[in-house]
């Protein structure tokens, strides 16, 4: 029963809105934070996740201050591509960056990504969106994005999944041979 | 005296911060809104008055809708990026497009650039900036930022003399031939 509460808890993110602008996304991944951190900035592994199973083309990812990112997801629905820059980048706790979608160019967001070690092996992220107005953070929550983050996490799990598993059973090193 | 008069509130930029997270710049100049309008948009002319006199590197400028630009600033005090992406292209009236400078990559500003023909053969620039927080606001003010704005308007006039003079004078088509 208690690994099933535990599950259950990860699996959900919590959205919030702390205020009038400002969206707070928390959840809880059974990792330690390094191999989160891992997941969230190595182009090979976000590539696995960040679509929720489409198809991403990592054109830009410069992990770094004043670096660069964009991304093309190609879905049936049709081709997005999402761009920012990071503003701090403090390994393996704090990703501070922007966000903005080729849908709505120059309407952007300001995404403070923080990981927290729980000391049990496993990592909570606290991500909290900042928008210039409400109307913008208002948009946001009505289109669909809490189902699309859900799948994103849900195929993050897996990804970290992958990686722990990998690397307790030696694979990771056995493939460099 | 009615000469220097109108010469004199044409050359001064008025600043105000109409909210705790804007800055608004009003400018008049001595041309038609279409000849501010192509000062404003022809990268051959953004070169001549942009930089305020330093060498301006015109990497991309993509008038349009999802755009993005990026200008690079050579001065005796060193090299300065700057870039954005343009929201709303509105000719000859009204552009909304993202600021960001390198030194403070992800701060991002909405600039909203309206152009008012004043029926005698000036036009009035409104410029609105949009900041995330007021800090954000408030250090912008404390940079000197009105100084260059007002340098860079003085160099805009100049452009603005130019381009009609040539027009006024037939240099333009004279050239081509």
């Amino acid at each position: 029963m208690m690994a099933t509460t535990e599950k259950q808890r990860s699996t959900r993110a919590t959205v919030t809105t702390p205020t009038d602008r400002e969206i707070r996304i928390e959840r809880v991944f059974n990792a330690p934070r390094d191999r989160v951190w891992q997941a969230l900035t190595d182009p090979k592994l976000v590539a696995q996740w960040w679509g929720r199973g489409n198809k991403l083309v990592i054109e830009r990812l410069e992990v770094k201050r004043g670096g660069h990112w964009r991304f093309v997801e190609h879905s049936d629905h049709g081709v997005h591509g999402f761009e920012g820059r990071f503003r701090e980048v403090t390994p393996p706790e704090r990703i501070v960056q922007t966000f903005e979608w080729d849908g709505m160019p120059g309407h952007v967001t300001i995404e403070t990504l923080m990981l927290e070690d729980l000391g049990d092996g496993r990592t909570r992220i606290v991500n909290v969106s900042l928008f210039h107005t409400t109307a913008e953070r208002d948009g946001m929550l009505q289109s669909g994005m809490e189902g699309g983050l859900n799948e994103s996490y849900a195929a993050l799990d897996k990804v970290l999944a992958h990686v722990v598993g990998r690397v307790a059973t030696g694979e990771e090193q056995s493939d460099r041979r």
